[in-house]
């Protein structure tokens, strides 16, 4: 952002050394690669989170460093740093976190989709001011690492390697033991050696391998002291140190090349005081000879170590969870802050829409954009972000920039859509940001004076979609048509009270005034939706019919809540499809889940517990022997017991046409008084024997097998049984959270950690080897929901003068089960970026998992196009160039060769049909 | 120091503004002084102490940061300051304490010889390097500030005005009520008009208006964004603050004109954080336009002042003591680190006399020369140096620095003194550092086979000079001849335990090893030495005169101590001249002081008392209102009680020739386990009804009535009867050191606050108004003791074949006895500086305040003078053409427009004759 945001000073300075009697001190450091000897890469580095402790802004202008321990100014970074390394063109630096990513993501609370997002508006910005096309990933400080990341964000983006900082503190000793820090990691079982990366964790985090290597100049290092004139010359123990650290950490690196990550976060403020230290460095040590130090890169290093033919091990499954020390799991973010990670689930689902939509009807040069909500979403996609880990005035200046982006985008939504219902729409197109909380001041309009609501309904996937639309009206008197005129079934539910105060309170909080109209009802019916496009329902008074529409209008069907009953012995059977939830009819709790279709019939109870967090007054000793004071907080989860609680303000909803259960609840705030934190769990126990093993999402795309207590890379010493089997999970929930499975046939989610919220998850159960179909397609819908508009009609003829169904792509063609466009976006050139994704892992399902075709002719039925280019995930290169240039790496045994991994192939520019293999996402520019 | 030694890379950059795509915000800096308008002058600035918490190399290389609060980097403000001051010529910029000075020196413990000597160092480097003549005077952070300062080391070195930080609490008060910060200082009686100067006292010490203001990077301020594109926008906020804190300065100051101190110690550290903000301000300011923000000087604020042809208060007398707020009397540091202080004045007239010595060889190209004295003692006049405010491995680094450079010198004496002595002299000259503990190796040989000891006395004074030598011999039977062959009288001393004790401590921990002989005795005689010059003492065995010697020979007399005898109502008289001392044969204590020449029969008691420091644990409400814990501590002087303590290891010398006494001390190490701090004083009482007044000097130059209890500038609210009565007194001590008469007829000296020490102060009592003569010319003699040299003889033959006396004047001339020579130095340029100084104040001597002549011919007999030029006190300009420069300011009401002051006028360059009225300090370039 800042690095855009004017009144950056970028200073081309050409430097003169003055030789004033021959008295300055010359610098060699010119030094290459040395075969022979053990080559110290010196890699410079910052990493300049884009919020944290302050706004990204703050830590921009250097403002508000009252609220750090140290100070902290990017813009002194910049300014300093650019003279320096202009002064010595042998001097490097890695510049983590300035729109150059555009942000180090966080690996756990992020969908991919958003992550690819992220770092193709980072990439292609990079590419379009510099020409350059980044080759090294460096996720140095995100706590934990994705199979995604790895395999998707880094090996499809065109990387050759993927560095990071943070890896659990019993994998890295083992690590350490086997030379096995740096290792070949295959992170998607579908794309299998074509899609893995040469990477590496540090051994030191991400900083200097002692203090004594520490040199922003509020560091305290024994300085090297090289002039005789002045006191406490210390060059040879400056020497004896710096060699002595790269031999110990030679002994645990394979090769004789070792890199030490010369910086830490917002380091360089004053970048000569880095550069100094390390010019006297490279220049005594090298006189010294018994080690080679150099300035380097993670490009150089990458080569080095390639070029040395060396193997390397195997990695599969990913690095979480993360524990930097004995009882400090990192599994407490996975749901810190759930309100800002449902925020920004939904903006990311509204930006893909609104880009299609903005495609649809062209950018407008002047007018709105999706420009703020694409670069508030990829600030939130940062590590201490959607983490949850930010201090809160960052998280609402998270919230304001994505609330900022999203109302300049619902410009370009309602306009879009106004454009393709009708060139002459009247009173243009209205959205409800607020219908989470029961609020949409365009549905709660009086019909009884002969007005009708038209609301549009978008549907962002490539497929045909029904669902059901649920909107507050005002009276329960009303019909709903669809676009043909027809009238169609729907419901009318009453708000519960819980609803009406969140509605009132929230409101009022949210735009000042409290809502001028009492709502107290909803409206459902089930809508239908061409792929890529919309349809169009009226909703209007059913008491003022008007006469030449049907007389004997139907009214909506009123339904109630299911309310438990007193009866002892009886039971309460729910649903009105093939699933039935049977409930006990002496304490409501839900006990048994049917399937009439599947035959599945289980034992299921659900209860909400709390894990009360650890205070950290009990000191631990860490592997360092040195004491600790580990508190349970955003970070980390440290629960000490466990206590059940009484569930209240929970809805259960099951739908006719659908198999799986909607369970909403609401939650908060959390009682806190007693300075003790509450981790609120949801547990869903049923008799299956599942044998410790469970399944977690990789940022919302791949599956991975987790085994309760087990690591598959160390002997796992247990010692934290809860929080060590926790993991992130995307799908199926409305929002990230973490989950486990703490006992055989039961999981658990964790949904909150403090303050209010309302959320959302669903639930089904599947025979054994059946359940992809349901988690990949509706879990595709839970992160793109239609998309809802409203408008008003006074008259009759809407049908007639227009629009009331569209669909973008061949009224006749639908995208195949298994595939999603993830992207469908106009460039600033005119060129259109367009994305899609095979939905399904290999073997994951009979029928799906398989090489799915895109018939691009269809897919922009209104198009022609002219000229098709296959580019790399981030869009900054060709992707046939990208695999041109892309590294070999040799694996340690030839029996883990494993599959190379199927790909769909290039793309015939006459027939121009995609394939995609299993997992397979590919990126194209097009001109039309 | 840190400037010359290397490594500072001077950068000389060429700045390239890139104006990517006009985004970028230009700041108009331009502006210059406008009339009409209240003019803000930010004078950004640093000052970087050579030496306090850390050493001052440790300070320049940024090593040893632990030990601060903050970093400290002197390099990283030199190296980031260039750029940022070529990035925009109208920036500007005041930086003290680099060699430009050559330090901000302290102002009481200092000796004025010492701050000339290091002004000239300082100010003749910014000439050679940079062309420059400095015109301001920069003694913003020193504690207290004296009149020699400002008149000598401002208004004589060619300053147009002289700025500072510190002044009594309720001084400023008092002044900024009255508008009257900014005065006239006339701080000679002697001098007048013609040596005042333009000063002014900072209303926020030397630190911007308020911590808004304040920009390094670890400061918290609220920074200027002006950025639209940012958050926390806030222009109008920060002008708004600008104005008020301009306006409020306003109103306490005469003229539109106002500087804001922009900076702090070891500010810039990273120069931009400065400059970008103040760019900012002085930008919105200005278009704001209720004031007008520049950036300035101190030199242009000073010509804007003048210009505007304001009167001005007078000031005379000078700012001690130094109270920072309701007991903080700064008038601890007067006394701390004595031995640091002592050392300090060795060291300086050392060094005036090795200069002496090195011009009369001349100086030798590769050789050794005093430079590196001259360096050392240069930093050791900074106001955390001298004062001994330092923490204690920063006061050792100056010890080592000054015994570096004496060990240097020390060779350019003996080899000098050999030279002048003879061309073929064998073992050289010998010296005796360690003289104070009674340590001499030289001298403290076997005689008895026929060796020979000659001892060398130089005379570093203008006149010709008779004094005691005492050296440590190992044989009582030893006898004396002076230059002529001639047996003179000696004396026979034994050795005190504690002085064996101490030689024998010392000696061990000094040198590693103990003496190697034991030294019983003190051999004393008198010696007659030739102004500018020496004469030859030769001592030998009584034992073993050889045959061509008298047989006869006169052996030294042995002298006892004079031991309290048990009869209780007797008297004990000691003194063999006109001086009497009558002890009590009670307890031993002086009880009467007697002068049969002058009459003068006064009742005297000497007593040692301590002052208890207090802990400051009781809280005060200064000014602010803000609670303060105010320790005693190295700086202030707070004591808690007074206690009386038993005298022990004092020695009170009497001398036939002399009328004053000398009274040696051995103190401590004062027990400070009860962490209660200790300030030993003693105190001489009289009978004398002096009615709150005393004498104390300035610098050891001129001398100022003082009045208990009373400030001539403001009533003083007496709040620290005791320290806010401290003054510093350098004249007729061995060191500087704090004192005061706190009750009327008695003085006290604080003479000790720690470890151990050794000291010396002299006592006359003289009828009223004849006490000049003996403390100025006495003073000098303290100041600049005979230089002894030691070498051997086998043979008989010394006197013919050796120059046993010389003197570098015309054998029969002398200096007026109101002249001193305080500098003759052969400078690089093979020119030779030489300075006089008049000794006496208008005054106060009936014969010796007048004018007085040097005939220069006559000073250098041997040498033929071929141009002489006079230049300004610190040699950096012609005199005619600072005078010419000089501004002429008005002061409030006509009549104190007070005596101009005598001067002596123009030198004749054929008749070469210098005169010198009262108090006048001449300074010339000679060539020969």
């Amino acid at each position: 952002m800042a690095v855009e945001a004017c009144c950056l000073r970028l200073l081309v300075v050409l430097i003169v050394f003055l030789n004033v009697e021959s008295k300055f001190m010359a610098y060699n450091t010119t030094s290459q690669i040395v075969p022979g000897k053990l080559n110290v890469h010196l890699v410079p580095h910052t990493h300049d989170d884009v919020g944290w402790r302050k706004t990204v802004d703050q830590y921009y202008t250097g403002a508000n460093n009252s609220l750090l321990d140290a100070p902290a100014c990017v813009r002194n970074v910049l300014d300093s740093l650019v003279p320096a390394l202009l002064a010595d063109k042998n001097r490097k630096f890695i510049y983590a976190e300035q729109k150059w990513g555009m942000c180090m993501q966080d690996e756990a609370a992020t969908h991919y989709i958003d992550m690819i997002d992220q770092t193709t508006l980072g990439h292609r910005f990079i590419k379009q001011e510099f020409n350059v096309t980044p080759r090294v990933g460096w996720q140095i400080d995100s706590f934990g690492h994705s199979s995604v990341q790895a395999y998707l964000l880094a090996a499809e983006v065109g990387f050759d390697s993927l560095f990071f900082g943070r890896i659990d503190y019993q994998d890295i000793a083992t690590r350490k033991n086997e030379k096995s820090l740096e290792v070949v990691w295959r992170g998607s079982k579908s794309l299998g050696s074509s899609a893995q990366i040469f990477a590496g964790a540090f051994p030191t985090l991400y900083v200097p391998p002692s203090h004594n290597f520490y040199f922003d100049t509020d560091d305290v290092p024994p300085l090297v002291q090289d002039n005789m004139n002045l006191g406490d010359y210390n060059v040879a123990d400056r020497i004896n140190d710096f060699v002595s650290e790269a031999i110990s950490q030679a002994n645990i690196t394979r090769t004789n090349h070792i890199m030490w990550t010369m910086g830490k976060d917002f380091a360089y403020q004053y970048a000569n005081s880095w550069f100094s230290q390390m010019d006297k460095f490279i220049h005594h040590v090298n006189q010294d000879g018994r080690v080679n130090a150099l300035y380097s890169t993670p490009s150089i290093y990458t080569d080095a170590k390639h070029a040395t033919n060396e193997s390397w091990p195997i990695k599969s499954d990913d690095f979480f969870p993360y524990a930097s020390e004995v009882n400090a799991y990192w599994t407490g973010y996975f749901t810190s802050r759930p309100a800002l990670k449902r925020y920004v689930r939904m903006m990311s689902s509204y930006y893909l829409a609104a880009r299609q939509l903005e495609f649809f009807t062209g950018i407008s040069k002047s007018g709105p954009n999706t420009d703020s909500l694409a670069d508030a979403l990829a600030i939130a996609q940062h590590h201490d972000a959607v983490s949850g880990t930010s201090r809160q005035h960052v998280a609402d200046d998270y919230t304001k920039r994505l609330s900022i982006g999203y109302k300049e985008a619902e410009k370009v939504v309602a306009e879009s859509l106004s454009c393709l219902i009708s060139s002459r729409l009247s009173t243009g197109c209205k959205s409800c940001p607020l219908l989470n909380i029961s609020y949409c001041p365009p549905s709660e309009v009086d019909l009884s004076k002969g007005k009708h609501l038209v609301i549009v309904v978008y549907n962002p996937l490539g497929w045909k979609r029904e669902d059901v639309i649920k909107i507050p009206v005002v009276s329960e008197k009303v019909t709903v048509k669809d676009s043909t005129g027809k009238e169609i079934e729907s419901q009318i539910l009453p708000l519960l009270n819980a609803s009406v105060s969140i509605r009132n309170d929230h409101v009022k909080a949210y735009l000042g005034i409290a809502p001028s109209v009492t709502t107290s009802y909803w409206l459902a019916f089930s809508a239908t939706v061409p792929p890529l496009g919309f349809s169009t329902y009226m909703v209007s008074s059913a008491a003022t019919q008007t006469g030449h529409l049907k007389i004997a209008a139907t009214t909506s069907e009123r339904h109630t809540v299911y309310k438990t009953e007193t009866s002892q012995n009886e039971t309460i059977k729910v649903g009105p499809g093939n699933l039935k939830l049977i409930y006990s009819g002496n304490d409501g709790k839900l006990i048994q889940y049917t399937n009439s279709r599947s035959s599945v019939k289980e034992s299921v109870t659900q209860s909400f517990s709390y894990y009360p967090g650890d205070d950290g007054s009990v000191v631990d000793y860490g592997e360092d022997g040195n004491p600790h004071f580990q508190a349970s907080g955003a970070y980390v989860f440290r629960p000490n017991g466990t206590y059940p609680i009484k569930s209240e303000g929970q809805v259960t909803r099951v739908y006719r046409e659908k198999e799986h259960a909607e369970i909403e609840f609401t939650i908060g705030p959390i009682p806190v008084d007693d300075r003790i934190g509450k981790e609120i769990v949801t547990k869903i126990t049923t008799s299956m024997r599942t044998n410790k093993q469970f399944y977690t999402d990789s940022n919302g795309r791949d599956f991975i097998q987790r085994i309760r207590d087990y690591r598959k890379d160390w002997d796992l010493e247990v010692n934290q049984p809860v929080a060590g089997n926790y993991y992130p999970l995307s799908v199926l929930v409305d929002r990230s959270v973490g989950g486990s499975s703490i006992v055989d046939g039961q999981l658990e989610l964790m949904l909150h950690r403090f303050i209010l919220i309302t959320g959302k998850y669903h639930l089904r159960i599947d025979p054994l080897g059946e359940g992809a179909k349901w988690r990949r397609s509706f879990g595709q819908e839970i992160y793109s929901p239609l998309l809802l508009a409203f408008t008003e009609q006074n008259g009759d003829d809407w049908t007639n003068s227009h629009v009331t169904t569209f669909s973008g792509m061949d009224p006749s063609y639908t995208l195949p089960d298994n595939v999603a466009i993830i992207t469908l976006q106009e460039l600033e050139d005119g060129k259109v970026l367009f994305r899609l994704a095979h939905l399904y892992e290999i073997g994951e399902d009979k029928h799906l998992s398989v090489m799915a075709s895109v018939e691009l002719k269809k897919v922009f039925a209104n198009k022609k196009i002219k000229h098709i280019t296959e580019m790399s995930l981030s869009a900054n290169q060709e992707r046939r160039e990208m695999e041109r240039k892309r590294l070999v790496w040799n694996v340690q045994g030839s029996s883990e060769e494993g599959p190379k991994g199927l790909r769909g192939g290039p793309v015939d520019p006459t027939k121009l049909v995609v394939n995609l293999a299993p997992m397979e996402i590919r990126t194209f520019t097009i001109d039309f």
